[in-house]
């Protein structure tokens, strides 16, 4: 299995967008937010976000194809005022109903300061960042965050009750790269404790519980029954903090738009349990826009993030590393690399692509 | 030493809200400003937040006294949109910059929706969670972040480059009581350290690190030219995430507005280092207020959040604990007792004050 994990192959970021581009209509979805879509999917893969790109497009195939997702949504504004809107996807893509919401809160905050749209009725919306990236050339400090289906216990519970509710958002800076911040709410993504356990390795101490709520370092007793714990681990760690970090993002992306909060999000991908109570409409986002020259010169700013990123960067580093990254740098070097050399992907997941191509007949390779 | 800290006398909290307000105006602040001052305090001291309370009255003493605290600023608008405003604070106090801009950022919310007050020039603003507060009654949603003098090293540095920069939130509830977010972005509270020094206890490993950038438990180890670890302490356990936390917060309260960002916050207490440089003016904070109303109906809000509490509240408990409690439960819980049975302080603060009480010649006990 190492062998095969470790067959890459790599292709051009333009195949894999066309691709996944061709399978949503081949799926339904009309030809713009198809390419909408892709494009999110794209963004992923370039910045080398490998969960969340192309390798995810059979978990999509497989919610349209079930017919729990709607590839037509028709999305509508239910509540608006100049600086907010709440959108109804209409249990669209949130490759779509994102992007489409996303697009609203930046416009709001070119017209009035800033732009704050909550989003119910939505679906897993890809990776955070491509949301935070969008409002750099508009000369905005975009923020995005999304709920997402339970994996992490709340401080002192043993059973699943928020997502790992992702935060991003991105600075402009003028001569260094962006800085582009993207993180959960959990100390480690459900990725790394399915990864452990098919290697059959520890994962670290304090950062998920068993069944009954007891710290295990075995990534099984965590798969079965168990939990994921928010970030810092234990109470004394700061536990509590990073359960209210998940808290305040469920809060404002799902329960201010009306959907589902807390561990009643619908499953992605498919197979994860039905939630128990639906409370809401579907899964929710918060997009939030400021426009920089509401409050300051924007060359200036962007002079100041220049002066923080060279600053933080000449941090004498600990014993033993090379110094602190800058949140983005690992985005960065991926693009570059991957915009000449292709993106990397492993075998189980091109075959899984192949596998796609056959059922659809969109050609991959 | 442990006898002295173990005995406390308790204070009617109108007592100790009125000696701050007397003591502030004995420094030469006008009688508004010292009322609100004081507010801030002892909504800090009724919430069982001891470190943001009275107690700190001695370090805001010695700031004004040392000129370097302005007592009387102009506090004015320096750039403004319907949603949004940058604050010059004129170096006032934090505790009376941060209400005045706070409501701002309310009353802005409730014209266009949101309001985003970001705000430059000021000092140390007290508890975040009193600004929370505020929203509560206007039917607001509001959040506060503000930086801080630094305290933690980047993920991979060895020295302090930036504030624990906490972020505070409330939602209304219906039934229940609010839920109310207030968290750092460090594992730990610089405090939580001094404390362990005292006692010759030692820390959480994964908290803070040495002069050299290695972890350690040992309290004056990092007392002594260490750092503590963002949220997550080392990378397999998220303190990447951390950092991002607290990279945004430093951006979004200190850089957007043009006020002191990373390691060059001014010093408070008084007696904490001087930066290297100046990069901007005073110490940041961003105040932003959600008006329910904007994006649905409050009364479904307050109930959807009742339900959210009830469910996260009877979440399985963990093996030897009680289970999760919710954001704010402590807080809700000092407030009532210290209500009914007023403050405790211990004799150390106890004696600062009557010390205080002495120099400003306003009566203690």
């Amino acid at each position: 299995m190492t062998d095969t994990l470790a067959t890459t192959q790599s292709y051009p970021i333009a195949r894999l967008r066309e691709f996944s581009a061709r399978v949503f209509e081949a799926l339904g979805v009309p030809e713009d937010d198809a390419a909408l879509a892709a494009e999110v999917l794209a963004s992923a893969d370039l910045r080398g976000i490998d969960t969340h790109g192309v390798a995810r497009l059979p978990q999509y195939e497989q919610m349209l194809v079930q017919g729990r997702i709607n590839p037509r949504p028709r999305i509508s504004v239910v509540r608006q005022s100049p600086s907010t809107a709440t959108v109804d996807g209409d249990n669209g893509l949130g490759l779509v109903v994102g992007p489409r919401a996303n697009l609203l809160a930046m416009e709001k905050a070119e017209t009035v300061g800033t732009g704050w749209v909550a989003v119910r009725n939505s679906n897993h919306f890809g990776a955070g960042a491509y949301y935070a990236l969008q409002g750099l050339p508009r000369e905005l400090i975009v923020q995005a965050m999304t709920n997402s289906p339970p994996q992490v216990a709340p401080l002192w519970g043993a059973e699943k009750m928020l997502g790992t509710n992702p935060l991003a958002i991105a600075f402009p800076a003028l001569e260094e790269p962006p800085v582009v911040i993207d993180f959960t709410a959990s100390a480690l993504a459900f990725g790394t404790v399915e990864d452990a356990a098919r290697r059959g390795e520890r994962i670290p101490e304090g950062c998920a519980i068993d069944r009954e709520g007891r710290m295990t370092t075995d990534p099984r007793a965590m798969l079965d029954g168990g939990a994921l714990l928010p970030l810092g681990g234990d109470r004394e760690r700061g536990g509590h903090k990073g359960y209210c970090l998940a808290a305040m993002v469920d809060l404002l992306s799902a329960a201010l738009p009306g959907a589902n909060w807390g561990p009643f999000p619908p499953p992605f991908p498919a197979h994860l349990p039905a939630p128990s109570r639906s409370v809401g409409m579907g899964v929710g986002h918060l997009f939030g826009a400021f426009q920089i020259s509401a409050f300051i010169d924007p060359l200036e700013f962007r002079r100041q993030v220049d002066d923080w990123v060279r600053t933080l960067r000449s941090t004498r580093p600990a014993a033993g590393t090379s110094g602190p990254l800058i949140p983005g740098d690992p985005g960065h070097r991926a693009e570059a690399h991957r915009l000449v050399h292709g993106v990397p992907l492993i075998e189980p997941v091109a075959e899984a692509l192949r596998s796609l191509s056959l059922r659809t007949g969109v050609p991959f390779d």
